[in-house]
């Protein structure tokens, strides 16, 4: 069975070939570490990671960059307003590195908590600064750059006659020219040559903090530049699959794009496939802070597992908008609750001698298959899965070697959702409650005399780290160190 | 009371008086990112997370820096072989920055994991290339660098004849003229004007994987260049504190002091105390990954409490050599526990109508001060704790008021340490035995007719995310998810 991934670049469905024979390449658009990472960034990063376990789970070997934006991503896309890291630095009264070494951190245990698969690289943009100031160098020899006072800019329209541009997105170049697409800056200086060309390279006013010198003088980077010069530096002129969030439609990836193939003076297509998540409202709107319908993946994670979390991201197709709010998550939440009901009942049956849930196995992974090479369908995915689920319960009589293969096949499935399906976490404390209940109880059992019993208790509660000591007619209790 | 500390650069034990008022600057050398953190780093990172804790105790406003370094240190630290990430991500067959992102996340979580307190900033060599550029050219405008075959060179000879040089550690200039300190490489090239020149900026092999184009070619920094360019590009050009390992003492620490200097054609000392930790053995030798007595932080925390670990590294001074060994260890654990017990008997206590604790609450306090103050005495101030402890165990007939207040003056003086000494850690999960035994008592509360404990016994682990469900005479459970 193969692939099919909707493809922005050509606007279909198409059949996915990697460029090599089993190694795909993918470069994802991630976060700008200046806020915390939000329920929409959170779905978007799920949907590549399902991406990335789903081509691992067909036999790929998958090399997977996302980048951590620290710097040139403006407050406006179109290359006005402040530095959005250092804007909020400031409002904290930080350094913006001391903001970024918090976030960074932040993220990383974020995206750890939420059974994200490690990146093999995330490379930073200030990291990359050297790299940065060369491309603007390559882009300005190669005729595409051109710079006025301190600032350098793409000239977009030279490039789209070679070239074309957008390319990605359902705009074209008139609209664009014409600002009837309404995302041109309305506040556009008259220093270039055309209104749709953008920076790559911005002339620091003096009060900036963030800055490097340059051969234009101290500025910093655009904010599509980055990605251009760390997905070419660790996935090649040319990779695979590119993907980011559906703002990243306009500019950010036709501005890339071109950037890629004006730094190389490339005749192809830098990267073949480019796929883009849709929009999360919350509450029925768009998410935002002064509506108070804003939800941190922090914050949620204090509330919910983040199976339910990871439930809810598998639970809609990537490219539809989803609606994030109590009552889906409940919805979620009962559905993960059948899966784990089910594994406990195989945990828990007898087993029999009857073989007949093995068909259903096999139906259940081709199934499974079948809608994820449908363009990622992760709901239908889910839906074999829970599909199976029922013939299980029913089927509990079937030998524990067949069902333990059916519990097995349910973790590996839920495991390319992003889903753990552990039956067991050990290793935690026993909460307080628990053990006064079980101190009374052992005290009800010395009374009674048995106490061998009530020594099962005292042993049970030490292997869980708590001492129990009788002194002065009272039992006191603390945990070990 | 005023802080003393050692100052290597005096080698005296001299007042502290911070450039400011209230704020204090520290920069410390940091991890370089090629392996797993071992318990000699983490020891000299606690060393280091106490001073923060002590001076912010104190009412200073700290500002810490720790740097990363992700490239240029070589395997042998004058300036000789191999780049250290470049060789372990080819012994593993990673791309060097895979290895660092990787790493970088490991490091996070095992610092987060031994309580150590953030710092400001955690800045990255690579994301510091261009002003690592601009420093070489600063040094050779002023005279004290030049380039040979693409590789810049400091001299040191003209640099000592002004300003002195090693000046940190007790070797003088012609101890390592004449290589007499035997620490001077042998490798030596004949292009250097001196031997005891070191590089600045370093000339790449065409199969150097690690470079970037800089006006001397392709290359890559040297490895003292990264902390010059990072301390001061945080905390200024003069600051009050730098710390690093005994390790750091030749050549890395001379050559920065030097370096920085140089960059901005200083006439004063531009770190005002330099401070360094000795060396860790462990069971006895020099800790070796041949010799199997090489402990990481990771392999470490499976087996140990973090608290085990920071009262391991509380109970020696930071100047002082220690062997890390299982009984060193078994000894810190008893001491932890008895701090514990302390806290459980006062949490346990009734409570009298006695003060005379008070008294002892106070002693406590100024002993710890006055042990801290000299030169960061923690065993002694750990020792101050522990006196106190065998106290309010004499005297818990003392009143509540006044043994929260030992309580929590314990937490505090802990807390400096590193410690936690959290009496509650709530949100685990119930280990499975504990969950049987509860099932199996329940049973018999039932068998016995006693409803409502073997209710409560429900409800508690429903409590602990464990719901039972009776069926066909058997109790099963599961885990709510």
């Amino acid at each position: 069975m193969t692939l099919k991934l909707y493809n922005t670049l050509t606007r279909k469905k198409e059949e996915f070939k990697p460029i090599d024979d089993k190694r795909v390449r993918i470069y994802s658009c991630g976060q700008t570490i200046y806020d915390d990472m939000h329920v929409g960034n959170a779905r978007t990063y799920a949907a590549w990671d399902i991406l990335n376990r789903y081509l691992t789970w067909k036999g790929y070997s998958v090399f997977h960059v996302m980048n951590i934006t620290d710097v040139g991503h403006l407050t406006d896309d179109l290359d006005q307003g402040e530095d959005k890291v250092e804007k909020k630095a400031k409002e904290l009264r930080l350094e913006p590195m001391e903001l970024v070494t918090e976030q960074v951190q932040r993220w990383y245990r974020e995206m750890k908590s939420l059974n994200m698969k490690r990146h093999n690289v995330n490379p930073r943009a200030t990291g990359h600064m050297v790299e940065m100031i060369e491309a603007v160098r390559s882009i300005i020899e190669n005729g595409y750059g051109y710079e006025i006072n301190g600032t350098v800019y793409f000239d977009v329209m030279k490039f789209h006659r070679k070239h074309g541009y957008p390319k990605i997105g359902s705009m074209d170049i008139e609209q664009l020219k014409t600002g009837a697409g309404g995302r041109v800056s309305e506040d556009e200086t008259e220093e270039k040559k055309s209104p749709i060309d953008f920076a790559l390279w911005i002339n620091a006013d003096p009060e900036h903090l963030m800055k490097w010198p340059s051969p234009w003088g101290k500025g910093y980077p655009g904010w599509h530049l980055e990605c251009s010069v760390m997905g070419t530096k660790y996935l090649g002129e040319k990779f695979d699959i590119h993907t980011g969030g559906i703002d990243h439609l306009f500019p950010h990836h036709p501005n890339e794009r071109a950037q890629n193939i004006a730094m190389g003076d490339l005749d192809e297509e830098p990267v073949n496939y480019w796929l883009h998540s849709e929009h999360i409202t919350t509450d029925g709107e768009k998410m935002s802070k002064s509506k108070g319908n804003f939800y941190t993946v922090g914050d949620l994670l204090e509330k919910y597992d983040f199976e339910v979390l990871r439930m809810f991201f598998a639970s809609s197709h990537y490219r539809k908008q989803v609606d994030f709010n109590e009552e889906a998550l409940e919805t979620v939440e009962g559905n993960l609750e059948k899966i784990y009901n089910t594994l406990w009942n195989i945990e828990n049956a007898k087993g029999g001698d009857k073989e007949d849930l093995e068909k259903d196995i096999e139906k259940m992974e081709k199934r499974f298959e079948e809608a994820m090479d449908n363009d990622l369908d992760t709901p239908k995915a889910l839906n074999s899965i829970m599909k199976f689920t029922k013939k299980v319960n029913k089927g509990l009589d079937n030998s524990k070697e067949v069902l333990n293969k059916a519990k097995e096949k349910i973790q590996e499935l839920g495991g390319v959702l992003g889903l753990k399906l552990d039956l067991e976490t050990e290793g935690g404390k026993i909460p307080s409650e628990a053990i006064e209940l079980m101190i009374d109880i052992r005290e009800d059992l010395r009374k009674e005399g048995d106490y061998d019993e009530a020594d099962r208790v005292r042993k049970v509660l030490r292997n869980a780290g708590v001492e129990i000591e009788d002194s002065e007619g009272k039992t006191r209790w603390k945990r070990t160190p």
